[in-house]
């Protein structure tokens, strides 16, 4: 079974067991996860995906399968104490290997529960059983470590199941064990990502296609669809020498989707890109909000420490609450109606007063089903941004359903104060 | 290869086709949806899933791999016009049966697009290729249809992985159609689904558990705990006959749960009970959040037709905003702090005078990862629900990180209003 190791990337078969996503009342987000890992990270493609049931027999025939179809092969979930955790067992016999006590991980597992003032319960003393010649994986958050089997050449890796402690075996011991094993075949991978906001896929694809019809040179460039923007990928392989060439790439791209890039390292997320232009501008925020009722405030106290830009926010979700809360005038929704670039505006301003900001941003809007008129369809949304005396005001409509206006609203909003306090997102499209 | 028919269901495996998948790049919802309806509403449990790229190898491997295994084998993906949809041929080539002109589709297809006022794509034409037999199922939510073919009692099954016609073409025609072909062994099943919260779900077994210990006789019990709550879903087969015995084990099972149980039978979320509760009483309701930033208000306003009810809120997310926009006395923030039962009282009134609301809730606290004191910890939240002059007051510390905190916090004002003017959820636990 031995393979002649070849100067190409090893693929990758990845096997998540548990009965819970073979009945789909868990989605499995740990396959997502490791499949953008591996590639994004380490080079290596995932080939196959299996999901088996918490069975012996079942997890056994996956692994064979596995390892004849790749050099690598994770398997994620079983690894715990309980009796359906079934992992270790089924390896053991797929691998032909006798499962012997570790005795420094039996003292370990010991040692971590006297800490925490209890005895070891007989369940976890499973944990401590290993496939014979198994190198552990260190699980920095939790208590059964990883495991590591070379079979013939083929890498047989076992990872828990829980997401934080896959996650975290799998970025550290894990990785470092297969760059270690596959030393000179995974290629060293250096990648950028841009966030773009208020631009279809398509249409930057056709601006980047048109721009540099030739591609990058050598750099990979991916798309990353979102539900409210897009993010793009560059990717380069070949170390240190090849920086140069992704700092290029990445400059001449930015200039291209300039008109709809923000910054936002930590998240990625648009709302840290608005925070971080107040902040370093020494303003701060307040938010009107209608349809989205919440949404916005929402996505913007999502990042921690929004405290010292955003003071708060009104969700006015009736005309009355626009008048008591905001000072919108009664006469101008009665005139213009409250889906109006007239009250959007005084939304914003009645915002910017009452919590005594620089910069308020508002939305008002018709989420549907219901609240359409004639001349305004459901996905009307009206938007102001005030900083001081100056103003933006937009309207746009949006497709989708209820919580697909809403989103796309929330985010043109956020768009809507960069476009104005950092002249960003021009203009900030649909 | 052909099997002898059992009187047990069906088994099926599950195939789901596309690059995506095993990159990461998209989540295999589908995957876990098709679990839990082939489960819920067929009674067919799925016994292996395989996620294969866009290659008509794999494809055609993981087809014989799954008729090999189950009498249900069900494709999604790869059913579209474009040309790294290769569902159509693999599976032609696995059965062994040639790709023909599907006429009738054909027009079909010419005459949709017709009256979209636009000529059939050459791409499309694809789309009425058909493997030799096969049964076509009908997409009411877009061009490419589901297809069934039956081979020697091996139903093969392929679906669009759109998720909308996805759901569509399995819970109309192919349901009907394996309803059919395994006529007398697929259960009749009826089921009935609760909805608690503020309740771990190991609490709730152990009540049931000492309640019921030899269960509730033929009506079988499945706990699904969500972020926010636990699910309680009994489920019984037999058809009509058995209608009786489940509605026996509702009313028992209710009686043990009532304390954490709600109604909501649209969404299953609990705003919708609370807005039901206000509605039939005839109240409104105004909210005043602090950590949550708006995710109460939010949560409020995605239940479709909240504006009968839901008037608004403030996110008062600094000091000053909670005694501006809510009236909160100054020196009651300096002398309790701003995360305190008295500071959430008062701005529960002051939301209810504002907003002109017969009900308000409110909450303050901390979620992290800064702000604790060596009395508030991460996860202190102080609620308060009004309605008139009466008011209930409550601190909780909840675990888990800056959106774990946030989620139990928005979860639990909500029930406190039920609490409320309900008197149900008592007492309302973390």
């Amino acid at each position: 079974m031995r393979r002649s190791s070849s100067l190409t990337s090893p693929s990758a078969v990845v096997i998540t067991v548990g009965n819970e996503l073979l009945s789909g009342r868990t989605v499995d987000t740990n396959a997502a996860w490791l499949g953008r890992f591996l590639s994004d990270r380490l080079g290596i493609e995932v080939d196959l995906r299996l999901t088996v049931g918490d069975e012996q027999n079942a997890i056994a025939t996956a692994v064979a399968q596995g390892m004849a179809r790749a050099e690598i092969v994770i398997v994620t979930g079983g690894l715990g104490p309980t009796p359906d955790d079934l992992t270790r067992e089924a390896v053991a016999r797929a691998l032909n290997r006798p499962l012997l006590l570790d005795q420094g991980l039996l003292d370990q597992l010991t040692g971590r529960f006297r800490s925490a003032g209890r005895p070891l319960p007989d369940a976890n003393r499973r944990i401590a059983m290993v496939p014979w010649g198994a190198q552990l994986l260190s699980n920095p958050l939790g208590t059964a470590p990883g495991l590591l089997m070379d079979e013939q050449g083929i890498q047989v890796v076992l990872l828990p199941g829980v997401p934080r402690e896959m996650n975290a075996i799998a970025s550290e011991a894990a990785a470092e064990a297969l760059r270690r094993v596959f030393a000179g075949r995974l290629p060293d991978i250096r990648s950028r990502e841009l966030h773009t906001t208020g631009v279809p896929e398509s249409a930057l694809a056709g601006l980047i296609g048109d721009a540099f019809p030739s591609g990058f040179g050598g750099v990979r460039l991916a798309f990353l669809p979102e539900e409210t923007g897009v993010d793009l990928r560059l990717t380069v392989t070949g170390g240190t020498a090849s920086v140069g060439r992704l700092d290029e790439a990445e400059a001449q791209l930015r200039e291209v989707v300039k008109p709809w890039l923000f910054e936002a390292p930590e998240t990625g997320d648009l709302a840290e890109a608005v925070l971080t232009a107040l902040r370093t501008r020494g303003l701060r925020l307040a938010a009107a909000e209608s349809c989205t009722g919440g949404l916005a405030s929402k996505r913007l106290t999502d990042v921690a420490g929004a405290s010292d830009v955003f003071l708060g926010g009104v969700v006015a979700y009736s005309d009355d609450a626009k008048e008591a809360l905001l000072g919108v005038e009664r006469k101008i929704i009665d005139s213009c109606g409250a889906v109006s670039e007239e009250v959007a505006e005084q939304m914003a301003r009645g915002a910017l007063m009452r919590f005594g900001a620089e910069v308020a941003v508002s939305l008002t809007g018709i989420a549907g089903p219901g609240g359409a008129t004639p001349d305004k369809p459901v996905g009307t949304v009206c938007f102001a941004a005030v900083h001081g005396d100056q103003a933006v005001v937009r309207r746009s409509v949006f497709p989708g359903n209820r919580d697909g206006v809403r989103q796309r609203s929330a985010q043109a909003a956020l768009a809507l104060i960069l476009h104005l306090v950092d002249g960003r997102l021009t203009p900030p499209l649909d």
